[in-house]
């Protein structure tokens, strides 16, 4: 059964995903994105990084997240993409052998045209201890129900 | 001649970089961390979705624009990774075929202990038509200067 926009209530949470972080998902991800030493190179991130070893790219945190969100969330929505993210931020280092996971909290609500509407989630990923990597305020754009008119 | 936190004014701008973005890094960045159907089928895309075609995953194009900071403006910097990022926004679809460069604009430096600094830096991601596809403004930290007292 399909979600759509008029689904979502705000105080609706979820708890999701189970994201194992490898070194080598790691390297690969910042050899394409973002290939700075810290998210690269083990050796060097144990000697110099203030990290003490090396860590995911936060945009691959993301990417992760978003991964988990997509197979456990947005896949049996009417999700219509993205406007945008506020508040993002990366609070922890994500390392090699964690396993990361989401929770969704709906905080508002807001029809934007007769067959879209705004749903503002606050999407948090934490490690396997529980202690949050990442958070952020997504602005997700979900279909209407079709003919729906209840403006709430 | 590595770039410090004390290198970077308020106002400084800069423009970079040209990354072709293909229908194949499309649907394999998709693939792997946004496997929604606008970004992964571009026959079903082409006929249902309100973007009339194939589009990236807004995490990708992120990536992309990493990709070009890294090269450009990060890798002769002493950076130090970032906390976070504010007002990201999707402005525009962006689809195979379109060259992608950045923007940036220095928005506030701020010392935060003897050893590294917080500049708040605007980065806009643009099209081959110059429009705005992605902007955000990103706080990201650097080295200062050893030994470096100065306050600015």
């Amino acid at each position: 059964m399909t979600t759509f926009f008029e689904d979502f209530s705000v105080g609706d949470e979820a708890e999701f995903g189970s994201y194992d972080v490898t070194e080598a998902e790691i390297r690969e991800f910042a050899e394409s994105y973002d290939p700075q030493w810290f998210h690269t190179d083990p050796e060097r991130a144990e000697a110099e990084s203030m990290y003490g070893g090396i860590i995911a790219s936060g945009w691959h945190t993301t990417a992760m997240t978003m991964r988990m969100l997509v197979d456990e969330f947005l896949s049996e929505t009417a999700a219509l993409g993205a406007k945008g993210v506020d508040e993002l931020r990366w609070r922890r280092p994500v390392r090699p052998g964690e396993t990361l996971s989401v929770r969704t909290e709906i905080l508002e609500t807001t029809p934007e045209t007769e067959r879209r509407g705004l749903v503002r989630v606050r999407i948090t990923t934490a490690n396997g201890d529980g202690e949050e990597v990442c958070s952020m305020v997504a602005l997700t754009m979900f279909a209407r129900r079709e003919g729906g008119e209840g403006e709430n």
